[in-house]
């Protein structure tokens, strides 16, 4: 009985998730014109040789408001994300708003200030929106869903090979670990990475294979993922990998591991060696602490994460379980 | 303070919600090139001639299984029908699921074979997705976000004029008697109309000038606004209006005016007085009900509009307070 009710870790982002999701997506009918279904993506031909690209994204993270952000700068950046890492220059964004009744007008202010103050820095308008109110108790405060239309000239879903490297736009754990402070009520200077990533991928798509914003699972759901799809080996070096010092003492305080940690503005991207100093170059004008990370090994049957370390290596596995629910 | 909670009001999809909306959506960044800004979807022009248009809505209804329906079969069919009624086909959907903890996954199931289902008949793909689950008690089951794109080759936003009819395509009320009929516990026979209107708007849309799908609010929302929109004094005849019996009953025991039940399956189009027979001719090999049920008067600097029965005349105004939240 206990597969019959829906748990918290089919929200994960992790291997529960991935396999509830392939339970219930395989016989869905698929439009012929579409291609990379993806979780994060879906993209059509247009006749001028553009392709449009969709996606979709609810945000039930609590607390609404964290050190770096709110509920809002998080759908805005992560929707707008989620295009930006398929190769998009985004179009447009719609916000969908569904209320607790009795939530505060203050706090929902606070909320759709931080989407205006997004939307125009990064001229990609909010074009069409919804407004629903269920009844007090019927919802924790709000969720707001974000779907995103965008325009790329070249989707970014290009084969890898053996000696492809890996770079990291950033530290990694920080909005993790930021949520995590208010929950678990600790003091901690790290503020959440919350951020769209429009100039970053802008600067590096043309020389890149493809890219994943390491969100829910974080690091280790990302590069499973990857691994997975694309049938490869792929190695990470771990005192490679920027952790905050600050993420650092989190995570060991908590006992949790970084790499599972959610991050809303960071670009994990793949490119050939010969171009990666050049990605590294571009990226770190954005943040100093890009770098590459790993690289591509050999072709799987079934791809696989390896973590090295300076004392040895183990196999970084798709996240399982649940660290803590509404991370985002 | 009143003002600064939201109130179940702020969702009805009347005047609070107007009011409401407007408040926000006014400084909200706008990118030049969409236009069609509505509640209910935004269209982009393409470089070929056509228009890419966009819609989102949250689905919140309870309970989520009703007579004719559930929130699987609302959520793909509203968000189709915001489509179609811009004039567009219905290219893909996105569909996020926000869970909660214990929600039993038979539910799950057959809601989402419904949806299945229907993007099988119409060949409207889903083809992105998101899921969240909210820990037990921090939502009521389960919230479905679809977001639709179409591509029209005509936005219908043609302009009014006075003498042009007012036509709809079946029976109003269904699917709130049906809903309330579960709130309410009283037996009817009335099964909601919650259905895709495809067929119907591809049959017509060359030979109108615009349409609605009357959904929160009724008829009474969906004409005030475009009312409102265009600025003329339209007029409706209160005998032509189908409702049918079952609705009439329903209505009456509850107090309640069917002209502001939610319509989930109906269209209500504008047409030239030359064209009405035509149209009412199409849309009758989908229902025997649709009929002209008004005319556009003159123009008004604010648009109004008026209730004509066989005893005189009322302005029917735009609903406000909440007959029952969570209707759609």
């Amino acid at each position: 009985m206990e597969n019959s009710l829906i748990s918290l870790e089919h929200g994960n982002g992790g291997s529960e998730m991935q396999g509830f999701l392939q339970f219930y997506v395989g016989d869905f009918y698929r439009g012929n014109d579409w291609s990379n279904f993806t979780n994060d993506g879906a993209t059509f031909p247009l006749s001028n040789g553009d392709h449009l690209c969709f996606t979709t994204d609810s945000y039930v993270v609590s607390p609404v408001k964290f050190p770096g952000g709110n509920i809002g700068h998080l759908a805005f950046s992560g929707t707008v994300n989620d295009l930006a890492v398929m190769g998009a220059d985004p179009l447009g964004i719609s916000l969908s708003l569904v209320l607790e009744e009795g939530f505060s007008r203050g706090e929902l202010d606070e909320i759709l200030s931080s989407i205006k103050t997004l939307s125009s820095q990064y001229k990609i308008p909010v074009v069409t929106g919804d407004t629903k109110v269920m009844e007090k108790g019927a919802i924790d405060k709000v969720v707001i869903n974000t779907s995103g239309i965008g325009m790329a000239k070249r989707v970014l879903n290009e084969s890898l090979k053996e000696g492809d490297k890996i770079i990291i736009s950033g530290g990694i754990g920080e909005h993790g670990v930021a949520l995590l402070s208010q929950r678990f009520d600790f003091q901690t200077e790290v503020v959440s990475d919350s951020k769209p990533l429009v100039e970053e991928m802008m600067a590096i798509r043309d020389a890149i294979k493809c890219a994943k914003d390491p969100t829910r699972g974080g690091i280790s759901a990302a590069l499973n993922e990857i691994a997975g799809e694309e049938g490869f080996e792929i190695e990470v070096w771990k005192e490679r990998i920027p952790v905050k010092k600050a993420v650092q003492s989190a995570t060991q305080l908590l006992g949790i591991d970084p790499f599972e940690l959610a991050n809303e503005g960071r670009i994990i991207c793949f490119t050939s060696s010969e171009k990666s100093d050049l990605i590294v170059e571009k990226l770190r004008k954005f943040n100093s602490e890009a770098c590459v990370i790993g690289e591509v090994k050999q072709k799987l049957k079934m791809g696989k994460v390896v973590l090295k370390t300076d004392l040895g290596s183990r196999v970084l596995v798709m996240p399982s379980g649940q660290i803590v629910p509404r991370i985002c």
